[in-house]
């Protein structure tokens, strides 16, 4: 099932099922029949008993989604996002070379996930204009990524176990000010700016991907290819992921965790192509449908 | 004025206002006069509005705060916990010594304000046992910290406003995994394992605290004391730190700012001293009371 979170002609949010395709596709509205109102984290939370419910859209209010306005799916996550850096191979080696990797700079592989976070400030819609924040950072950077969404929480998670967490799936743009991941060491701040989080249009759950190491995670600027890979060149893959995350942490319905973003960053070019106003980044992956966000 | 979380004969969380001091503190119950319930959040976002309400605490029913059981002042942050590594002098060296602020060692002052996150679910009351993650992790260490409680959020304040913005302050024991810190670079899992943040047991109004440098920060092990400092001693102070947060991230009411630990943690002994099972750390801070974790 894909579902979005929107708002339709006021600015009520709500929460809907998305059936069919491009200018076809409808959201029916689910926000009515859920128990918390218009929270995909609460639809996920209660997974299991609300699931069998929503094999009928039919039934429900249903308006074409070319008509509302697409919010983040889940607009303001119970806490951070958990973010991978480092874990595509030629994005580790154009990252090392760049020196933006303070302290170390750094080409070698990680021998571990580099796992740091973004606070939920940052989400912002998937259509919607990314803040420059002038004064602020003056080299600003897009980084397509693939967004596991968890469902049934735990602590100590296998690897092999790891599927039975996973909800979904969704598009994150891990927007990062360059100047600020170096100059503050840890990547916190250069990461959460305001609105440096676009998330969606869709979460999708895990049963419409069979295999996600096959999704293809592209990003595009002002129309032009700059990151084009399959999450299979994941160097930490998602049951790893999840394993090292849920060691010592008990994860949580609605948990989201950026998988990382492959080779092709603006800090890969020499010189770096760092965005600025009027820039039109796009992220797609395949199944999840594509955001695009200009940079205000 | 000073507030505690808790819960009384049963498993209701309360939120109250404490008076008195020591073996005579009373513990008066606001839960039922909240409009958000026992949530300490709720009271700050509308503080302006419910504080003059609370001037009278005589008519609220009320308890002894030793037959209570303290829970966090705030037990489920909204969102991660902002930290601040590195923030004093003496233990910006111990930590460079020590090997472990991997990848570079540095004993060199920093030039500007680390700052990274731990998880809301990483937080404990002020007197709950530690878990010390065996098999996880073999290098537990304690860093006892001011915490920083935001009251008005906003983007974008200066120094010279940012006193505006503090609603109060607790007790953050920042429990890290050194082992864990160092292998995943970026600090978040080493910092965010279950219960390796308790807090309180206090929540003390800025009001209460004219000067916070005064105020200084204690910890002991085992009845040793390892760590004494005032908050004078910052690298970076408070007004900075809230300056460099919300330049490009928007603060909101409930938002937790650990300020950064003084010398004297685990790693800054050769060899090392861990927490192993059955040590007892207590953290205190002038005015802010104390609290006191065994780790089980």
């Amino acid at each position: 099932m894909k579902f979005m979170t929107f708002t339709h002609g006021d600015s009520v949010r709500r929460v809907g099922l998305v059936t069919g395709e491009g200018d076809t596709a409808v959201v029916h509205d689910l926000t009515d029949t859920l128990p918390g109102g218009a929270d995909l984290v609460d639809l996920i939370e209660h997974w299991s008993t609300l699931a069998p419910q929503l094999a009928q859209p039919a039934d429900l209010p249903s308006t074409a989604v070319s008509s509302v306005r697409v919010l983040a799916p889940i607009p303001v996550p119970r806490r951070n996002i958990f973010c991978v850096g480092k874990n595509y191979r030629e994005h580790v080696v154009e990252f090392g070379r760049s020196g933006y990797d303070s302290p170390d700079r750094s080409e070698a592989i990680p021998e571990f996930p580099v796992v740091f976070s973004k606070a939920p400030s940052s989400v912002t819609g998937p259509y919607d204009d990314i803040d420059p924040h002038p004064g602020v950072t003056s080299e600003l950077d897009y980084e397509a990524e693939l967004g596991v969404i968890i469902g049934v929480g735990g602590r100590g998670i296998s690897r092999e176990q790891a599927a039975e967490h996973v909800w979904g799936y969704t598009i994150i743009d891990d927007f990062t000010a360059r100047d600020l991941q170096r100059k503050h060491k840890q990547w916190l701040i250069g990461k959460s700016l305001d609105t440096h989080c676009p998330m969606g249009p869709l979460a999708v759950t895990a049963d419409e991907i069979p295999d996600p190491t096959t999704l293809r995670v592209e990003s595009f600027v002002n129309g032009e290819m700059r990151q084009s890979a399959t999450v299979a060149d994941l160097i930490f893959d998602i049951p790893t992921l999840i394993e090292t995350i849920s060691a010592g942490i008990t994860l949580q319905p609605g948990d989201i965790i950026a998988t990382g973003t492959p080779a092709g960053v603006g800090i890969g070019f020499e010189p770096p192509k760092f965005m600025t106003s009027g820039d039109v980044v796009e992220a797609s992956i395949t199944g999840l449908g594509s955001q695009r966000n200009s940079v205000a």
